[in-house]
């Protein structure tokens, strides 16, 4: 059985198309690499781009769009309102399939040591590889952003992972590193007042005491005038869809509120809806690795 | 891409653990085949086996799990609670990837063709390869059984399709089709009362006025003294999981009584799965093919 690896690196363009397809060119160029999907914010000035392929594949390709976004993108030019702190910001990998999560925390060492050396970009180690509990969220190793980070990376508390202390002078610095599959999750309210939104996205993420794995803001979904929950969800195995969803739920309940519908933006795995389903139908002793036929053809 | 086949063959022997192994040793001997399970039952003197399989390798497999039947079963003496009506009872193939429902149909009549000409069982077409409305469902075929197919055969409505209007002696006559995915689904209600199961299963069935696709009885689940509804889904895209899920417990609201569990026997495409999470949390938009990770990887 064939092992694969999914990859979602971010990079820091999202205006120029030519830079845009040069780096898919450069990801597509490796052999048996399946380009997913690729989708740029003009605003953000950011790209996101998803493959998947077998392990050394994907390492080989995600290393390629690493060095083509350095070629192309400057740091010091870039403006964008999403943070970031590098050409190529982030660069996850995701076990898919007869992979662990230890092979692919090993896989991230092996890359980010390979970049810190051939491209000179510092590397930090986040999420699953991170080296020390301070580097596994993304957000604390972002903090200051390309213009902080020559000053950042100095001090010895946020020495990268591999390379020196000391930024690419236009490429900046990425994060690298192995997670769960994320899951992008909204849900809309029935109602335009974003701050029953933003009150419930409070309740429910994890960093003010909500559900673990859960990251959640409000937001305002201007063309239907509807105030949404904007969730992103780092461990559906942890915390399932429907929890959320019912927890959603029953806090909008409080202001007369109720969820309007729901939305799965980009990829999940198929485990995360059947999680939900087997809540739902109050499935008993229900065996997915058995009894899902699709179990069978991977 | 490669096309895969679903075959779940039911053969009239659940008691002689020998003639089954033969069976599972003449499907398996072909190449390429994954015997997924096989499961027997003693009262109803009657074996089930699921196999997937390039389509020309399960009509190859289907073809000997048929001769090696005929050759080890004699219907003149076989007792069992099951109606039956062959050694080899009934062969259903399913669509699974990358093949169309007609495809499936067109292999059918190939097997069936050569079941005829090489072993001597007459052959009915039914479900989606039926050649006649009435042949569509397998028990209008099998109405008589083994012991009242010697006499019906030789009426001109109940010409086979392939083969004389004459049984094999000893094993009898085939049902041959392709078919939808069949979903084995029970609900258990909190009620020992099995007329409660009985009047829900009569409401929701199909043959009774109810739900499209959706056959139903009411039995007793002895061991936890629970009565049961139990449901075959012949289509679960025209009726749903989870439609069929809550008109039940509408229906048992009338009697006092909830559902304590549901319980899949056996298989189910992910998609019966995955439309029930769409529904429950009011997805919008959601494309499966697109965005559930596996789609990519099979």
């Amino acid at each position: 059985m064939s092992s694969i690896i999914e990859c979602i690196p971010n990079f820091s363009e999202g205006r120029r198309p030519e830079v845009i397809e040069a780096i898919a060119e450069a990801i597509k160029s490796v052999d048996d690499i399946q380009l997913l999907n690729y989708s740029s914010d003009q605003s953000h000035n950011r790209s996101v781009f998803t493959f998947i392929g077998a392990p050394e594949s994907v390492k080989e390709a995600a290393f390629k769009g690493a060095k083509k976004a350095a070629e192309l993108i400057d740091m010091t030019k870039h403006r964008g309102e999403h943070p970031r702190m590098g050409a190529v910001d982030v660069i996850p990998f995701v076990p898919v399939k007869n992979i662990t999560m230890q092979e692919c925390v090993n896989l991230t060492k092996e890359l980010g040591e390979r970049i810190a050396r051939e491209l000179s970009i510092p590397v930090f180690l986040y999420e699953e590889s991170a080296t020390r509990p301070e580097r596994r969220n993304l957000a604390d190793i972002r903090r200051g952003e390309f213009e902080g980070m020559a000053e950042k990376i100095k001090d010895p508390a946020w020495a990268p992972d591999f390379g020196k202390a000391e930024i690419h002078p236009t490429a900046g610095v990425v994060a690298v590193g192995a997670r769960m599959p994320l899951i992008a999750y909204n849900v809309n309210l029935s109602t335009s007042d974003i701050n029953i939104a933003r009150n419930i996205a409070k309740i429910i993420r994890e960093s003010s005491g909500g559900l673990k794995c859960v990251k959640a803001i409000g937001v305002m979904l201007e063309d239907r005038n509807l105030a949404q929950v904007s969730i992103n969800m780092t461990n559906y195995e942890k915390t399932s869809l429907y929890r959320v969803f019912e927890l959603i739920r029953t806090e909008a309940r409080r202001y007369g509120v109720h969820i309007v519908g729901s939305e799965i933006v980009g990829l999940t795995p198929m485990n995360a809806l059947i999680d939900v389903a087997k809540f739902y139908l109050q499935l008993e002793g229900f065996d997915d690795k058995k009894q899902v036929l699709e179990n069978y053809l991977l």
